[in-house]
């Protein structure tokens, strides 16, 4: 299955008073990810709203199981883990320093909108965007 | 139940370049209502945190119904929904301009810790503190 | 000289690994009462956007005299220090806890531009606007 | 002069209801260009604060010339403009996509303080990180 690493390193901004990242932070790096998975498909998602489409979220799941720290290296592994032809769910896992075992999991729900947020079949409304998203399933 | 309703208005910064309010800053808002609530049960979370102890966040889930803008009134509603000697979970409904429908809900789990981040047991290490907080279920 | 006074608390993903409010809040506190002004003077600043007029900034300055800390109370006393044709010069204080020095104090220019970020002059553009910005100043 | 250039794509969380990069990211981005600095001199600013030493802001300063939008490539180039025994100054560029003209100036000014944030005189207390950091203006 089709998958991205985007990797970047935590921001002293990102910490909170605890000494780690404000749990805030990973659906920002979860973004991050999604935008470095859709762009390396092939059609950068500033394109796809410059065609009038857009990908608000229905929902968002995190589970955290570890902390990070200021300047530490993190990886973001994305998959697309299901869709339709209204909808997308994303999955992330989030590492750090080249660890095995995510210090954070997590999953988005997206709709497809207009640009006015009115939900779209994004099969009808844009073929070719659906069959690049969908080819990420093979 | 014991319910909190925290209410400020919506920050420029928080929109994004859909002009709607960014999904990162629900669990944000989430957070100013968990501080309202545990301050109105009669013991600020710094306070908390000075006698040595903290709730790191384990999972967070958060359900978009409607979208917020710059300037809206928002009123986030707190209630405990479970409690035991080691978690606490939390509940959010998000409204906006006095409407009667959260166009954001959300659930946060946290684990009681040392000032290290290491779980402890809140009943044994600070019975004052999770009798307070016991108190909100009745 | 009008000026307005807004008051939050402050929130703990605004704090970062030193226990402190990360430097990069401020020029966000300031904006809320940037906003909180506008509104005050009798028209909110998301009309004005809905008449296709924006306020971007050309400047920013930041003085930090004092930190502030998760769940302190702020307050931010906003005044306009200048206004011409085509500028805006805002000026913030910002106090916790009801101190009598400001922690911080900074200064915001802004540019009157249509909804393309195209440089307008208000005076001509929108002269009751100009109007109600320069009652201000008596 | 030491310079560095660090490089990074707009996040959607940047952008703001204007469509562009809301004001409040450059100082974040500031401190991005810093971390990298400071690391490639050859003792990242963790290993600093490991050692009880750090560095809040006293002064910051932007100037917008031109605005970025998401998915923009980012290169933030930092020098140090100036340092004392207890404060440094640094200087940052910020340009988008290559190009020659930066969209954003800025300053911050530091002073050195121990774990307190207490001023200290870094050449007396950690006589090489004060040369280190010195060798960068030769």
């Amino acid at each position: 299955m089709f998958a991205t690493y985007t990797t970047f390193t935590v921001r002293y901004a990102e910490t909170d008073a605890m000494g780690i990242v404000h749990h805030s932070n990973y659906p920002i790096w979860f973004e991050a990810g999604r935008t470095d998975f859709i762009k390396k498909l092939g059609m950068p998602y500033s394109k796809i709203e410059e065609r009038g489409f857009m990908l608000p979220l229905l929902e968002l799941k995190c589970c955290y199981k570890g902390a990070a720290r200021y300047e530490d290296e993190i990886t973001v592994k994305t998959t697309l883990k299901g869709l339709t032809y209204t909808r997308l769910v994303f999955q992330y896992e989030v590492f750090k320093n080249g660890g095995q075992n995510p210090i954070t999991v997590g999953e988005t729900v997206h709709v497809w909108t207009d640009s006015k947020l009115k939900p779209v079949n994004i099969r009808k409304a844009a073929p070719d965007i659906y069959q690049l998203i969908e080819s990420t399933q093979d």
